[in-house]
Parts: structure tokens; C-alpha cells; sequence
């Protein structure tokens, strides 16, 4: 059993049990960005989360096993993914993706926001207009060590 | 002159009047975020904005043209980034694409987060284990129409 | 059992069955642009249009379930599609694509037509030198904001 | 002098000039898709349009004659565009494109719709919830041919 | 079963019965050329068609209705192809594509040669320096629509 | 001065001369399949023939020695071209490429077609139902070598 | 079966008879070169060649009868070879491609070396610095046809 | 002055001078397969050997010492090289590239033929059927090491 | 049963049995570096080592055959990977590739690092700070031959 | 004047001074490592850093403005890189990737080698049997964030 397979079983029988990922991540006490992540193949759960998940998503054993192994990561079948909600995240890389670095370095000098130490908060910003999707990413900045 | 040719212009110019990028943008009353994106060729200024710009950076009546100009959009030279810094934000769309798709999708049903009618703001972030790159998105939901 | 799986059920059961694309919007109260695109795997129907095609298509519970879940979007197995048909329409994305952007900004200003509030029509259009095939598309212009 | 040379010359030119493409269209008597597709180096001109568009937009003899010559075709720079606007385009081909096939297939069987014995129209559609953008394509259904 | 399977069912059975292309193209009346791409998976043949090649390759129902169903036409697994007397006539349009161009330009203007309403044929040319294939194409030429 | 710049100097005097490829074939000699592809930088001029060619257009001598020397081959700018016309003809590799090997190796047995001791004569094929374009292509079998 | 399966077959069966590729090639006549390529799924048997190394490798009818049949060519995963061993001739291609090309053109004129009427041995060559990989080809010089 | 400027320059100057690749390798005491690939940007000269090759091609002092400076090697434009010469010897890699891998192994153990400590030699092998090149390859093997 | 699932197989049965990288490595008398390669299909095992690797995974016969096969190298499903621990490393070749060109032929000459003849040691490198990943490199210096 | 050609005046200067990068380092009292790196396009010299450079290599003022300003990073022209010496740093990539992965997290547990908080030091390492280079790499563990 690969962890793609553990990542399917996983959708398929949340899907079954009409369980929310917000309701997944409560039962293990973290975040839903982080354990939708870890559930999505991801991250790496402890021997307690998996158990947890496990019992809720009615796990076998060898599923329970693999949440516990650090995952080959990368979530998208292409290098330019072609699902539209996707897509526009890689839009906003490809057209601020220079205005990031830009405004990093006028802030901060050589450098990178970390995408390891980093945490995320997404959630709905309501608007008379339309609600809006409000992401908040918070990233530990690295200088380049100098040697 | 073509668009490309302005953008390097305007970072030559900025870096020897020592200008930042948050004064530019205060001259033209936008934020330093959509600013930078439409000085690097993202975003499309108006004739007043061009030509405080224009004055500030000294450019020439041709690039002042050139900044009122929709451009053909995309900033970088490949489709995936080889820059460190550019990678990381490419780097999180490949392991948190499919968590922003199941969460939003949990959130709102099928539709995506738009990338036009979209705002950002990048703040640091202080913190004693050591200061952090904040950065706020904020895009409205669009969902997608049954017909 | 995935949902290109689910596609290729339905794709089969409709052949046997003798159901047209037609019959199948018919039924749930859609248009054939629409249905067809969610039967092959790229929109989500209501909990009641997926129990309808379920009975028309004799779909297993799981493929019913399916139906009602986003799916990954993107229909084409490589980036420049190989069949005929759909090449034309890449084909005519690669020679007009600067001409609907010059035509879309200089009527609209700076910003895109809607993937996602968008609608369609196809039709043949009697002609004695040869039919055509007639499409009407229809997306909302958004422009981009400025903050 | 080659073809890119003679497109980004009618650009800048018909910037200065304060241009819109329907005018130039109207002074060849072609329509403002047909025109912007052949001035941005995608069709041929007649002998007298190349002249007409020489004289509005000053452009050198050489250009003159290179708008009478049949382009290399392809307007985009990248095999999946970049620019926000095209790639709606290119995602409309990545979502719909198995649609498009099975309708005109249902309707007139195996073949495809003409991307050369074509014509397109494209309009503002005002709309209280916001304007839409109506594009019009008609092409020639193309039998396979038996033998 | 998918389309490919009935094509390499086609290719065991026919390899199995010592039947050659020419023998199943006489026996539904069509050229070697057209009956060979059609059974492996480029055209669409009729019910009468399907049901003779059924019959003398013993293929179950459900392949002969798949024969029946437009395919996702494209017969090469890579965008180059790798085998050699396939690679040959890539090369042909690497080498030659410029000059085709060229001088169907010349003789008909701007237009395409059309791969749909096209008919082939292939044959052994006697030579005493060393036998040839000799191939015949014949394509009905296109003119690009002004409008 | 590359190849690449003849090759341009040539189309570009060639039409400023206002010859066809035709007559320019005809004062070397040699078909105008070979010499178009000749002068679009495919094959190599003896230095008669480059002498001629460079009286007829023109050009200096320093074009008239590149001429003589073998060139880089392939005259495509991408792997997969955008050009409809040229377009049309990897079409054909690609829908007809297994049927291309399937006939050969029927007639022939295992080997290919060469592309090198290979000539080709493309004409108008007059027809009521609107011209065509007929080419007819012949190359050497050559038989893989057991050893 | 496929070929893809007759070949891993054969890798296994090889193994564990413990039979070498050269006690193969001697079964069957030929080169260790030619036979090993065969027996990878890039030549074709005659009949009694596939009767045999169907006897000694105890392979199934239809593999037997596969090993006859022309495979589709092209023996690696990727364009670019990841193997360190196949990389290096890879290396060697990119390496000395331009000088390949040079010094055949020097001694031959315009043409090829024929990758089809060629052999090929490979041999160790003792050397008291450490024993080399010998290795021979040798192909037809094929001139590029005038016509 | 890049490598590449210089390469360029060399072809040019050996052209203009009528020098063969065998004359410049005699005058400065190497082989031609090396000189070749060295004068092509592949292989680092000797002072001396960049002097001497600077009097016989009239080069300027700036190339003379870019000929001393190791290159950035790579000779080819595409990973897949379009040049049909070129190109054979990429199909040789392609499909002989696992016999190479299993004659080495099964003569040598793991470990590789290597492209560094390596020398070449070709020649015309006179045929009556037509002549040959004879490429003789001859690598030092290199074992994996284990520790 | 092909390499690839036996690596599957030994990384799940190790998960089962809690064994580490380090005590198998023990259990052979190599280095853990050498071990985790030869064991993810990279290395090739002799046979005395594959059978006390079987009994400790318990690995059936015929896996334990295969880890005596020299395997097809290259442990990455893409040529830029998307795992964020395994790109660092492709980025410290991106970003100091020609760095480690530069230097390495400073200090000697033309030829590379060998990737053959190498060794390699990852070591814990406590740091009050936060501990590091030490690794030590070791390669062979290769000269480019003269001939 | 873009960084690349800072980059490229910087290589040529060096040449024709006959400086060594360790020479260059000492001037800026940095590790000839990241001195170079720098130097080479990758790093951010300090204002006194590139003046100093600038003095010793005889730059232009833009070129000492330009060496402060926070580069683009990524020194290879192509994903997979062609020159033998920088590619056998991506072979070890692609053979020892899985296995830096399984021995970091056994070690460390579920993060990455840092890039960034990262140095480097090559040297030569005296052998008899052939001296070897000898590269040591530090770089923090960063540890994924849980949230």
C-alpha cells in the first residue's frame, strides 16, 4: 500500500462518513491547514494522531503505519497544474513572483521566507460585494549566511 | 522599446536615485505591493501615475507610454522558478494546492479564489526566534455558474 | 474507485444504453454544455442530479457519491492536446490569443473574461456550403483591482 | 526586418497615433478580429491593406511588404500562456475540451470544427451584475474523409 | 475496457489469426490506409464495419461498440516519437516543414493543406538500386477566411 | 554572418525581387522541393549553384560560402510546431505514425523508410470540390541489418 | 501481453536460468550486440530464433510469438537518460554531437551515418591502468539525395 | 567575447581560410576527434595550442585566451538534437542504450564506460556496397565504488 | 516482480519490522550512505549481502535475486523534484553549480569530480544554534584525456 | 547592463588579470566558496565588498552598483544541466536523492537541510592512487513547523 493509495482511501472514507476536515483536525488538535496537508500526504502524523484518524476514518493497520513516515512530497500531478482553483495560486507566483522577492529584499535583505517553518490561516473574510477567501501565511525569514 | 526593456530601466534607475519601492508607491497613492507588481510589468498605470513615475525614475516619454499599456503578464523565465526565494511560494503551492482546493471547496462548494479582484499585503512580522514575513491575500470567491 | 474511473462508467453505460448528451441534461435541468462537462469529471452536481444520472446510467452508490464531489479539473492528457477536434481550439487560443487580449483591453481595460462565471452554447448552423458549428461564450469581465 | 519586428512596430506606432484596432480595421474594411489577428502577425494582407495600414501608421516600406507575405503563426511566447487573460483561453480548451469533442461529435459525428474556414465576433454584453464579454466563433464542420 | 485495450486486442488477435491490414481493409471495402488507422484507434468505423472486423478477429461486444465511438485520436506515447521509422517522418517535417510552407504558399496563397479531408496511400515502388515506399497524399487545400 | 541570417537575407531579397521558388529552382537546376529547402538552410549548394543564387539575389559573398557548408538541420523553432500549416503535417505523423509502421513493416518487413535517399514532388491537384494538394514522397527502404 | 512484458519476462527467466546475453546470442547465431537488443525489445526474430530463446527461457506461445512481431523502438524512461552508465553515451552524443557531424561532413560530404544498416561490437580491452570498454561501430554512409 | 562568439568565429575563419579539421589537429599534434571537439567549445587548449591555432585562423588575442579557459560544454541547441545526423546517434542511444547497460554489466559488474578518461577515432571503412564510417570508442571502466 | 516493488517492499517491510537504515547497514559491513542507496534500488548488492538483507526483511527469493541485478539508476519520478528536503539539493547545484565548476578547475584543470568512484558521509553537526546537517563528499578528480 | 553581463565582464576581467577566485575571496576577507558564488551572479556583495572588486577587476560604476543589488538566482541554462562536471553533481541528486531524504528523517525527523543557512568548503584531498576533491557541506535542520 503506497501513500497515494493511503491519500485516496483517506478522501473516499471521509467522504462516506460525511466528516469535515475542520473536524479532523479538532480530533487530533491541530490546525485544518496542517492536517488537511498531513491527510493530503504531506506531513507526517504522530503515532497518536494516526491512531486517531485511523479509528475515525476506519484505517487499516498498514494505513495507520504509512501516516507515521515522513511522505515523498508534491501534491500536483503536473509542474503547471491544470485544475482552475489551483492554477490561480500558481498565477499569483508567476505574476508577483517578482514583487515578492522585490519587497523581501527592500525589507529584509538577501534572504527567503521559509516554507518549513511556516504556518498558514485560511478562512472567510465576508463582503457585501461577495465573500472573499482570506489567506494568511507566516513565514520565518532566513538571511543567506555569509561565510 | 518593448515592455521588458522598461521594467529594466525602471530597476536600473530606482537603484541609482536609491529610491524604494514603498516610495514609489506612496507617490502614486497605491499600496507597495500592487506598485511593485505594476512597475515589474504586471499591472497597468494610469496617465497620471505614469507620468509621476516617469518623473521620478526620469524616464523617457516612451516608457511612460509603455506604463499605461495592459502588458503581457508573467514575470518569470520559467515555468518553475529556479530563484530560492521565488521557488518557496512555488514550492507551497506544489504541497498545499490540493489543501487550498479541500478547504476552500469545504468552505465555499466548487468555484476559486480569484486572482483579479485580488489584494495582498507582505508585512515583517517581529518575533524573538526571529522576525517573520507576513503576507495577507485576500481574493474574492467565485463560484462556478451552473447554466 | 476514482473519478476518472466514474468517467469512464458513465462514458461506457451511456454507449450501451443508447443516451445521448442531451437526453442526460435533459434530465437533471442543465444545459448539454454543462452536463456534459460535469458527466466527463469536470463540474459537480447536486445531490439530486447525481441520484437522477445514477438511475439513468445504473451507477454504482460509490460513483453516485463521486459525482457530488469537486473534481480535480483538466480534461487533456498532455499540455498541447494530440486529437484533432481539440487541437483547433489550442490552435486558436495560440494564433488569437493576443487578439483577444488587444480586443478585451481596448473595449474593457485591464483585466479577463471569466473561466469560472462563464457559460456556453454550441450549435449547428445550417449552411449550403456546409454546416457549422456555432459557439457562443459568454464570461464576466473582471478587472483588475487596484488597492 | 522580420515579421516580430513588424508586429511590435505596429504596436508601439499605433500607441503614439492613438489608435484603436477597430479604427484600423475599418480603414481595410475587415473586421476588428480579422484585422488585429493579421497586424499582430497572424494573417496575410492584401497589397492595398498593407498600403492603407502603412500610410495611418507611417510604418517604412520594408513592413509594408512583410504584411503581404503569410506569417509563421503562433502568437504566444510559451506553450501554456503565462498571461492571465490567454490562459483563461487555454483553461476554457484544458475543461471543455472533452465537451467540445463529445457535442460536435453527437451532432455530426467524426470530424472537426474548422479552425482556417472560420470567423469570430467578439462583443461587450451589458449586464446589471456586471458586463460580460460574448464571443462568437462559427466554424466549418470538417468530415473525416472515408476511402 | 478503454480504446487502447480493444487497439492491442486487435494487434494479438490479428497477429494470432494471420490475418495481414490488407486482408481486414478488403473485407470492409475501405483502403489499407484508412482501416489500418482505424483499428488502432485513429477513426471511427460503421456498425457494419465494426461487426465484420468482430467477427473475423473475435473481439467481444463491447469492443465492437467501442469501434463504433469517435476516439481521442494521437497514436504516439511522446511528442517526439522515439522509433526510428516514425522518427523518419517527424524528421520529414522538421527538415521539410519550412518548405512545405513554402511552396503550398506559393501555388495557393495563404490556407492549410487539410489533414481531415485527406486521403493516403502507401505502395511498394520497384527500384534495382533497393525497393522504395512510395507514399501518395492528397489533401484539399483550405484558404484561411477573411472577414 | 550565421546560417540562419542567409537564410533570412534570402527570404528577404527573394521578395524584394519579387521571384518565386520556382524560378529560383529552375536556375540551380534542380527540383523546387530540394532547392526551397536548400535555401531555407536544409541542404547543401555545390558552388555553382551558390554562385547562381547569389547573382539572382544578391547576396554577398560571405552568404555564397555559407551556402556550400553542410548546415545545422531542422527548421522548426519549437518541438511541436504552432503554424496550422506545418501544423497539420505532425498531425498526420501523429494520428497516421502507427499506421505509417504498420504498412511498412506488412509490405517490407523491419526497417525503415529514409529520410536521406528520399525525394518529393508537391503539385495542385485540380478538383470541382475545390483544389487539392498532392505530394508524393519517395524513399528508400532500408532493411534493419542482422549481424 | 506486451512487448514491454515479454521483455521483463525475459529479464527474469534469464536470471534466474542463470544464462548469460552471449549464451544467448550463440543459441540463436548472431551477435551478443544484436541479440541482446532483440531480446530487450529493439529487433525481431525470425521464427526459429524466437523458438528457441523461447525453449531456453521457457517463455509462453505468445511471448514466442511477440518476439517476431516489429516492437515499437525506443528502449528508455525519459528523453534525457537518468542512468549514470546510458548517460555517459547520452554525454558523449551532447558532448561530441558538433564534431561527429564535422568530421563526417569533412571526409563524406552531406549525409548520414545510418543508424539502421549498422553493427556494433563492444569488447573489454585489457590495459594495465585499468581495462577499457572497446567498442565498435560501424554504419553505411548514406549522401543526401539531389533532386 | 563569449565561447560561443569564438566557436563561431573559428567556423567562419577555417572556411574562409579553406583549412580541413585534419590540418588543424596536425598543427598542433593532436587527434582530430579532439582538436575538433576542442576547437568546437568542448575541450581546453594549451597556451601553445591556442597560439598556434590563433596564427592559422587570424583569431584576436581575446579568443586566443578564451581557448586556454574550460568551457561550459554542451555542443547541442535541444536536448533532443534535431539534426538528422546528430539525431542518429541519439537514436543509437535510445535504442541500444539498455545493451549497452547489460553487455558492460555482464562483462564489468556496476560501474560505467567513462566519457572523460575517453578517445575516439573515426574513419572511412571502404565498402563495396558503399562505404562506412567506423567509429571506434574506447572509455576506461569505471566501477561503482562501495564503502 | 521489477525493482521498483522490490524497494516498495523493503521500505514497507522495515517500517513493520522498526528496523533502521543504520542497522541493515551494519548487518552488510557497509556504510549506512552506500546501504539506503543500494536498498532504493541504486547500488547492487552482492549476493551474500542480499541474503542477509532477505532474512532480516524477509524478502521472498525472488527479490532477493533482483538485489544482485545492477539496477537502472535514478531514484526520481521528475527531473526537478518536488520534494522540498530532495530540491534543496537540486538548488545548491542550481545555485552553485558553476561555482563547483569554477573552483574545481582552479585547483586542477579540466575534468570533473567522478560521481563513480565517490563516497559520501551525512553526520548530525550539533550547534547550540540549532544542529546541522553535515555532509562529506568525497570524488575522485577525473582529467579530461588528450589523444 | 543586466547581472548576467556584470557576470560576464567579471569572467573576462579575471582572465585577462590573471586573478584566482581564492585571490578575489582573500580581497574580501570571504571563503572562496561564497565568493564566488557571488561573484558568479548568486550572491550580495556589501558596498565595500564591491568596491573592492570592482577596483581589482576594473569595473564600471554600474557594474559595483549592480553587484549589491540582491540577484536573480540560478546559474544553469537548462533544468538538466549539459557540462559533465555540473551534471555529475545532478547525478548524485538524482542517485542519492531518496537517500539523503530516508537518512535526514531517521536522523532528524520530518524537515530539510537548509539552503540558506548553509556553507560549503571544497578542497583537495591528496590520494596515490589519484588525488579526489573533497566537498563538505553544513547546512541547519529546519524542522517542519507543526501548527
Amino acid at each position: 500500500m503506497t501513500r497515494n493509495e493511503v491519500t485516496e482511501m483517506i478522501v473516499t472514507h471521509k467522504l462516506r462518513k460525511k466528516l469535515t476536515w475542520l473536524q479532523l483536525a479538532k480530533a487530533i488538535g491541530q490546525s485544518k491547514e496542517w492536517t488537511t496537508a498531513a491527510l493530503l500526504g504531506q506531513m507526517t502524523l504522530s503515532a497518536e494522531q494516526a491512531k486517531e484518524i485511523g479509528e475515525l476514518l476506519e484505517l487499516p493497520t498498514e494505513a495507520i503505519e504509512q501516516l507515521q513516515v515522513v511522505p515523498y512530497k508534491g501534491s500536483l500531478p503536473s509542474s503547471v497544474p491544470t485544475d482552475p482553483l489551483i492554477y490561480r495560486f500558481y498565477e499569483l507566483v508567476n505574476v508577483y513572483g517578482t514583487t515578492f522577492k522585490a519587497l523581501i529584499h527592500e525589507e529584509f535583505g538577501d534572504g527567503i521566507m521559509s516554507a518549513i517553518d511556516f504556518s498558514m490561516d485560511l478562512q472567510r473574510e465576508p463582503d457585501p460585494k461577495g465573500d472573499r477567501v482570506k489567506i494568511v501565511m507566516s513565514g520565518k525569514f532566513l538571511p543567506y549566511k555569509r561565510y
